[in-house]
């Protein structure tokens, strides 16, 4: 991964992520080619990853496990990549393949960039539709609500879409994207700018939750989702391991108390897999952890505590 | 610093601390052909390093500033170990050397083990009395009497002994060289086994100290001391980077109120520096952490805040 990583190195070492290199959609009105089907795509992911965990929070708040089947490759990713390595025969059931990136290459034999999940994989062709994160979870919520369970929650409500994309673009800069350009900065100078922002936006949004149970308007939202799956990995994973520790999601009262709101919510806390987040952080980047050794903390059990949010309403 | 790593690695991959090379005394009776001197010898501290700071601690407490001069090195130790360079022209003003490692080959021209802080260093020869860091502060306590300040506190009392030796074990092998087991570990097992053992000492010292204010009798002991240089660092480097990450000190109510009492002592609070620990642990051990870039947090303004503690009385 050493020449990955110095492609998505700026010149001042500030970690400069690469773009989503898959981007077809799947859309109601069949613009792109495509309509929502169900059984026909497969979603790859990785219970470690956090833009994965976006699309397996939404996918089972809207109830479209049915219709979109879920692989799971293993939280360990050696220079080959991710593996379907959790699965009989080391491949996947259904796609038949070993390695993510035979799907990339089946898409576009001269892929060069990191394999990434989540990606949404066409099972009668084999090969990648999308691997654009964010469109992924904005495409469930709107152009697969003919397959939505009853009374599946809006997540994109068309009033809140303008208050819910700016917050969203702050999270991605500053927080979803920002915890990892903390830590894999190559200069101080980068890390400490990472950090600034990150911890500057989160004092925004701890003023924000103070006083209102979610993101945005009085229910979950896209916007909550995105937050959730950084928050959830802060401490196990951020603080030590990206050096995102001004201070712990437990030491902040009210992100900490937010966090759990959704934790116990059904759909987040159930898609979360701790042990498969800690083990691929600390065994995958060996530039920052050598020895691969996981630590064994932090102590988790405060996550399913009362939090109090119910008095905020909503 | 590979070689001197694998000499300190055990077959489990735990770690093996060296033991001390030099152990003459400075005693009182002059047993050992050394007596108390003012002026004659220097003490050589990093003021990083946890077992250099107890005697900086001791030093101060007892008023032995004027009878023993301080040395203090560079915080960031490369492969050629300590060196003065925070000293004009980064020689030692009153050794005249640059490099620690000069002393212990002028005492030891065949020693090839790790150059250690602190080292109590005779300035008429230039050679290594001691770096027998248990050993100093305890001679600084019951050897230099004569050259205490009025009213200095007795951190050794005849009496407290058999407790203070009995706590200072259980604390050097799980506390404070616990924590370099736990960061030094180079297997999965060697690690857990060092975690398990620092986090249940740690219990058995919040249930002691939950009712008493001081870990032996009702005073201020090289107990304390002992203690108080491990859980000044733990937050800043220890339950980051060296993996100890159950909780950092600040979640345990009691011991974190008991390192605050000790910190507001004078002799304790106002020879910490956070600055030069830090550096010193991110951008020495280039095998734990390979960027050296040194974490930007935690937020240490809580050290300060009251601490209750009186009300336990002492």
């Amino acid at each position: 991964m050493a020449a990955q990583f110095a492609r998505e190195t700026g010149t001042k070492g500030e970690f400069t992520r690469q773009t989503n290199r898959f981007t077809d959609r799947i859309t109601a009105d069949g613009a792109g080619g495509r309509v929502p089907e169900a059984g026909r795509y497969r979603l790859i992911v990785s219970l470690a990853c956090p833009w994965a965990h976006r699309a397996i929070i939404v996918r089972r708040l809207l109830g479209l496990e049915d219709a979109i089947s879920l692989g799971v490759v293993d939280p360990i990713r050696d220079e080959r990549g991710w593996r379907f390595t959790l699965d009989e025969g080391d491949r996947d059931p259904v796609l038949g393949i070993g390695f993510l990136s035979e799907a990339y290459l089946r898409t576009d034999p001269a892929y060069e960039g990191r394999v990434t999940v989540p990606s949404l994989v066409d099972t009668e062709t084999g090969t990648v539709v999308t691997n654009d994160y964010p469109r992924i979870t904005l495409d469930l919520e709107t152009e697969w609500t003919a397959h939505h369970r009853p009374g599946a929650p809006d997540l994109y409500p068309p009033h809140l879409r303008p208050e819910i994309d700016a917050v969203a673009a702050d999270l991605f800069r500053d927080v979803n994207n920002g915890v990892y350009r903390c830590g894999f900065a190559s200069s101080q100078e980068a890390y400490e700018q990472a950090y600034d922002a990150l911890f500057s936006r989160l004092d925004v949004l701890t003023e924000r939750l103070a006083g209102q149970r979610y993101l945005v308007g009085d229910r979950i939202t896209e916007a909550d989702v995105r937050f959730f799956t950084t928050l959830v990995r802060f401490d196990a994973v951020y603080h030590n391991h990206f050096k995102c520790n001004r201070n712990k999601l437990t030491e902040n009262p009210v992100l900490w108390a937010y966090a759990r709101d959704l934790f116990q919510t059904p759909g987040f806390g159930d898609t979360v897999d701790f042990d498969q987040i800690k083990r691929h952080y600390y065994a995958t980047h060996e530039q920052l952890n050598p020895s691969r050794i996981v630590p064994k903390g932090p102590d988790l059990s405060g996550w399913t505590t009362p939090h109090g949010r119910e008095a905020l309403g909503a």
